[in-house]
């Protein structure tokens, strides 16, 4: 596809999924189209910003006419691959881990937690969400059954790098990480950081400084 | 003090949170010093980037000696305000608000839960965690009596505009909001949003893609 032959700038990759799922949404309302302007206030992102991301798939929208969303919509899901189902391994089957897997992303049903493992014997063999919990001494022989390569990872701090090291052995290449310390892995695997106390630390301190911090948009 | 009287960059700012953290998990380790090209390689920013935010606190290290742990600690600490308890309400007890409630950032402790509420008959009046679940309708009296500035939001996407409406009555300034929608707020009032199935949509298109992504570090 032309779209493959180009890179993309990690902010703007950063930003597809949201645009994806704003402009489901506006399909879900009846809207056909919508000027970046008005897509702007709606996610919050500058216009310029918008435009300079859409320019690099493509002429997606014509001046004072705005984008179509449903066009739009196409585009996105085809760099996005969200017809393809993504097959999900979580590991640390805790209160966060429980709550991820009876969300299981509903909204998005080519999302799917299909294997959890944890290491505490009152855990393992529970079902949670219709998903068993297995041991995870059976990781690796369940991901490659599988063909599982994405995975979660709600594991106590400590438990993180040896988790990791075991996800990577068995072929996950893209690590959703709840705890915050920073893996050592192979560059070859993705991962992405969610780190809850940060955020909230950061919203505050935004929030008792609100006006020292410059901000950019 | 002096370093009210200046602005600071918000991608800096954002940081702020992350190096601290590190620095602590640093100091716990007995480490007194550490040069900018070590601390990038723990926490996965670039050395120029950590040397630029730094230059923003004044003089915090001294070329080819390092920075000195404790030091940057209490500047930090200092602009975090951390020794002061941040008591946080959160709304929505459900399986995510549970994990919420449960976990408590109890890594920090002066970032405390200290209500929740809830519309469900079946929660309210439970306690979680030691936090009893309260009708959402006792919201605004309890956030004015407690002096809560801080809520975390962890409803259904559609409850979330009637929440933040409710919450932003009641004197909230800062809502950490796991609802992906993002909502109509008034300027004086800080949301950070949580989009989990946007951060694993992300990892996932950069796992396949990731021949085709510039990444700018």
């Amino acid at each position: 596809m032309e779209k493959k032959s180009r890179t993309i700038p990690k902010a703007t990759a950063k930003r597809i999924p949201l645009y994806y799922r704003y402009l489901k949404s506006l399909e879900k309302s009846g809207v056909n189209r919508i000027k970046s302007k008005d897509f702007s206030q709606m996610i919050q992102i500058p216009s310029a910003t918008i435009r300079r991301d859409f320019s690099n798939f493509g002429e997606l929208g014509r001046s004072g006419y705005g984008y179509d969303v449903s066009y739009l919509i196409e585009v996105f899901s085809s760099i996005l691959n969200t017809e393809i189902e993504k097959r999900i391994a979580l590991v640390g089957v805790g209160n966060l881990g429980k709550a991820l897997i009876n969300n299981n992303f509903r909204k998005n049903k080519n999302l799917n937690i299909v294997a959890a493992f944890d290491v505490d014997p009152e855990v393992i063999g529970t079902k949670v969400n219709e998903c068993k919990v297995q041991d995870i001494s059976e990781l690796e022989q369940t991901i490659k059954k599988e063909q599982i390569t994405t995975a979660i990872m709600t594991v106590p701090s400590e438990r993180a790098q040896p988790v990791a090291d075991i996800l990577v052995k068995a072929g996950v290449t893209a690590i959703l990480n709840f705890a915050p310390r920073r893996l050592k892995i192979p560059k070859s695997v993705q991962v992405q950081y969610i780190d809850l106390t940060t955020e909230l630390q950061t919203l505050i301190y935004f929030d008792e400084n609100h006006n020292m911090i410059e901000t950019l948009r």
